[in-house]
């Protein structure tokens, strides 16, 4: 989009024109609070004047019932409200997230969606939207992890180029949201996964997901790709679990590799596990004879890099 | 096996041939504890004279160094030991689980395998048991759930006619061992699940663990069946994340029906889920067009019924 501004300094009192990037905001999972909204508008006001956010309200619904404008919503902080009836788990229904992403999406006058934030809700609905969407949502720009994985992977799926791995609206770290702003408007470099390498293919979802994926047709065909897998708040045996799931599903359409993620706020059992996150990967690697490539920059932590799906370069 | 015993009253001092029946006890996943041992055999002592149970020591190792007789173990009810490094997760480490599991299920002079515990691994070395298991095995009952799951799947997958969802000897419930053993000693038909019907085909897993193993090489052909899931200790959102995964990878093999265990302990997320696991399912079943027939008595709690995977009757 173009638009006039009027310039500082030198050039004052003359108009230049700007190409803002208009970067849609949608919540396929959970809802986000006020104060997410207002720091990443102030973050894009004092950092990114070539941005335009555009925020679908549908982000702020805390139940079934809050659908269309913000009058509807309960607007505060808190995360838990008192009457447990009133608000559900979702940013809205199922049909309320649905309409909301495909409006987004399809829209012609925005460039990029930003995935608001994750939690549990992406996989309800990724078969529903992706029928819906038109030309104008395939040429778009998509960010997100943790539960937006089950998005990224039906879209990489039905052959959408612009898919990536990366911080969320929601994340604490303004370096985090920094970074994916200055992927989504700029195509930044310096907001790179630094092990990325040019023709190689890479794919990245949070674990627990994938494994959870694997066997459901919202799977895309990672063969020969570089797979990168982070986790969040599990119990090391789980972590173990996901892999056995997810490796040994793979085993007629293997990843050339896989890459380990961070494995953060690991959960204490009664008992330890014995292995470390790394020995994990490892051993099913091994086991099902993938090469394990190390470590890679991306999970819930400041750290997340950008990694964009498919053909690097 | 037949044994000769000396009677009491009538007909004391007679002796009669006794068909005993020879249950091995194995840990695929983790180790059981002295008192769960004691308590077990008492039980058989006091009600089943028609019971031999045979022990394999591998169901106390509480460490991959912890392999053949009991002087090796830590003969402890403490669950946790104050050393973690010196004990693993595992009855023993994937090789010791293997062995055992093998050896046992080989014996010509066993009549069944009851599963000890559930917890975690069974998934880890069912696929290296499978290949090692000789006519003698297959001719044997086995009993389990919870993590069972894995290992009872795979056996079904390769055509094992006996396999059994029931309690394990690690159960709390007296009432529940009681019917585990009264179903593998007499096939008592009090034992089984009330909602069997002859004719009709059943397996019955753990959820997660069904979810998890959907798209892996251990998961068997569930085609018309009737399947029966249960869960404990999970987020109501995970619950129905497993409800996708499940029933989304089995659009093309799909069970006739799926009929709901108890899902209990569930655990308090910071916002409520909004449905219960009644709810969860049926959307499931509505979504990818399999049969909901409503609760059936399985599950992590004393109620937990028989139920013989295959054709019943």
């Amino acid at each position: 989009m173009v638009f006039r501004e009027p310039r500082e300094g030198r050039n004052k009192g003359k108009e230049v024109s700007v190409t803002k990037k208009r970067i849609g905001i949608v919540a396929p999972s959970v809802y986000i609070l006020p104060r997410h909204y207002e720091r990443t508008n102030a973050l894009v006001a004092a950092h990114f004047p070539d941005v335009e956010l555009v925020w679908h309200p549908q982000v702020f619904a805390r139940s079934p019932d809050e659908v269309s404008g913000h009058t509807g919503f309960v607007w505060s902080d808190a995360e838990t409200v008192p009457d447990p009836m009133m608000h559900g788990h979702f940013a809205g229904s199922d049909e309320q997230r649905t309409a909301a992403f495909v409006e987004m999406a399809n829209r012609e006058d925005i460039d990029a969606i930003w995935f608001a934030r994750g939690g549990y809700g992406a996989g309800r609905i990724a078969p529903d939207v992706l029928p819906r969407l038109g030309p104008a949502a395939r040429n778009k720009t998509y960010m997100g992890y943790s539960d937006a994985s089950y998005m990224l992977a039906l879209l990489y799926r039905a052959g959408f180029p612009h898919l990536c791995h990366g911080p969320m609206v929601v994340d604490g770290s303004e370096e985090a949201r920094m970074r994916a702003l200055a992927w989504l408007a700029r195509k930044d470099p310096r907001s790179l996964e630094p092990g990325l390498k040019v023709g190689e293919r890479y794919v990245a979802f949070n674990l627990i997901s994938a494994a959870m994926m694997v066997g459901t047709p919202l799977w895309p065909d990672v063969t020969g790709h570089v797979l990168m897998v982070e986790e969040v708040g599990e119990y090391l045996y789980a972590v173990d679990r996901c892999f056995f799931a997810l490796t040994s599903a793979l085993w007629r359409n293997a990843p050339a590799e896989i890459r380990l993620g961070q494995v953060t706020d690991t959960r204490e059992n009664d008992r330890p596990f014995g292995k470390d996150e790394v020995g994990i990967a490892q051993d099913w690697c091994q086991r099902t004879n993938i090469r394990y490539g190390g470590r890679c920059e991306i999970g819930h932590y400041a750290g997340n890099k950008i990694v964009p799906f498919g053909r690097f370069g």
